[in-house]
């Protein structure tokens, strides 16, 4: 089987020469994949005039999009002016089953929108949520919702559960994941009264549910999934973001203090090295928008090509691990009850 | 003028051999503070006859308590049961006037009850918070609440804001902090109902308001307050706590694999040593519970008599700082206006 990939080759901060370089490294190591390249095709073209192997030409279509939606601009009045951009484009190629999964890097409030209207969600799925995997000490856990919903009522968080543990599936081939809810406490008795509501409806489903967990759970690699609403999950994200970068900036200042400490940083760059890229955010780049009928990816706007590559492999990875069809044959059973 | 602070010795993991080495070590560097010693007394006697130097026998004073609350006991059975416990009786002291700040290490929803009830909150402030000064990369930032309260509307997050503001000031001298409020964007329309609601709250007062920040600006020091729910800051201030263990587990498992990465951690020993002293949580251990009419000073239950002693420091600084007057001083004007 063929996996087909929509890529919305224009968006991000920088477009066509981040994506369609990491397109050319997909392809080489990726030989189940082929790609559709959706854009400007006249830039596009020229691009890969220069720079395709002759070997790939045929793992490569090219689709024309006239307009660009800009990463500051309004989702609902691009959605309504840009129907023939890239990211309206590669939503309709996998809505209409010419492509199995599409990514783009573009305007995270736009993709959701035009995601949520040209693609709809599944029924009994009431919103879509974010996911991504996040490196924690001994593997990946899977992460929901990372900004979707800020406002979230117990079903959601159901939902989030439900979903997370069958793209963990699909993504690492664990068969049953364990589930936790992001909580103040692991008692029972502590959290809000949402918290509290979603966890009596994952106890009382088929899903592996440790309970309740504390932040400090999350990187110690307790859980396979860990489900909180966006709100939460957009800040705990983006704070630890945050964090890693003021480390790694003090880090620098300490190492660069003196000839001595310029010593020392030259004698540990390579253990140092391997330290960064073991957590290195690029490695991870990617998140599914799970609870849509169609397997839409985002990769973070400021990715570079080797970042974009990698969440064109976690599309990748979520076609062969049949997602889709995990989500769809579970939802009825599980949540309709 | 002396500042006289009730000192809870049983409370936390370890008691007295981490609370009374403390004790000595404040008296020893502050000079303008004397001990209220609560607890067993026959216990914190013995160990003052071996351990105490005698220039500092005037600064201390016992008081006896006979019982102990223990870490895992639930709040309001202790607080129906164990009236005369250390607990209780830092919680009279303060409340009394005997007092000036009390400090404890002990279980901390016990230490909220306790503090609830014995000492009960300002006219205005329905609830209590618990605000800390965590370490960013060019100052401290206070932040709050941390876990008093799981569940808040505006005017909670608007009281937390206020408190917050007067308390950076009492500690580090700032005269008018910048607030922030944790949120998933910087704009306007971005977060729940409940954040945007305070923001409006927080802009019409006197405060220097910066806006609604997100995760990632906690770390980069760009405001000198950040404001959030007590679950949302809970889960932030723990995650954290786990991320930095991760990525120290992390750097030590690189700077062991093999002889030149041991050879790499011995050349670079120094240099990592200030590294980790810079964001040591020892150091900024101790948080205020803000709202009540006298000063709480919490230390983690695992401190040890350095973190312990930093918690002691914490509570002298916010009693030079006048944070009480301070608070009392504009909760009508600012609340009630």
């Amino acid at each position: 089987m063929t996996i087909r990939l929509a890529v919305d080759c224009m968006g991000g901060d920088y477009g066509i020469p981040v994506t369609l370089p990491a397109v050319v490294n997909l392809l080489d190591t990726s030989l189940d994949v082929s790609c559709l390249l959706v854009g400007v095709e006249s830039k596009i073209a020229a691009w890969l005039d220069v720079n395709l192997p002759h070997r790939l030409l045929s793992r490569v279509q090219l689709v024309n999009a006239s307009q660009v939606v800009q990463m500051d601009e309004l989702p609902r009045v691009a959605l309504r002016q840009k129907r023939d951009s890239s990211l309206a484009k590669v939503m309709e190629l996998v809505r209409d089953g010419k492509a199995d999964a599409c990514v783009s890097a573009g305007n995270t409030g736009a993709l959701m929108v035009f995601a949520y209207f040209i693609i709809k969600t599944f029924n009994l799925i009431e919103r879509p949520a974010i996911a991504t995997m996040i490196p924690t000490l001994s593997k990946p856990v899977c992460m929901l919702d990372l900004g979707a919903n800020v406002e979230c009522r117990a079903p959601h968080l159901f939902q989030f559960a439900v979903m997370g543990s069958l793209l963990t599936t699909a993504i690492t081939g664990i068969t049953s994941p364990l589930v936790g809810l992001l909580n103040v406490g692991g008692e029972e008795i502590k959290g809000n009264s949402v918290v509290k509501e979603a966890a009596q409806l994952i106890r009382r489903s088929d899903l592996n549910f440790y309970g309740s967990i504390e932040g400090s759970d999350i990187f110690d690699s307790a859980v396979d999934v860990v489900v909180c609403d966006g709100f939460v999950g957009n800040i705990v994200l983006k704070s630890s973001e945050g964090l890693v970068r003021m480390l790694s900036t003090a880090l620098k200042r300490e190492f660069t203090r003196g000839w001595y400490s310029k010593l020392a940083a030259g004698v540990s760059y390579p253990v140092l090295k391997r330290f960064r890229n073991q957590f290195d955010h690029r490695s991870h780049n990617g998140a599914c928008l799970v609870g849509l009928r169609s397997l839409v990816i985002k990769s973070h706007g400021s990715a570079d090509a080797y970042a974009f590559e990698q969440s064109l492999h976690y599309a990748a990875k979520a076609v062969r691990g049949r997602f889709l069809s995990r989500l769809e044959g579970s939802i009825a059973k599980v949540l309709d009850g």
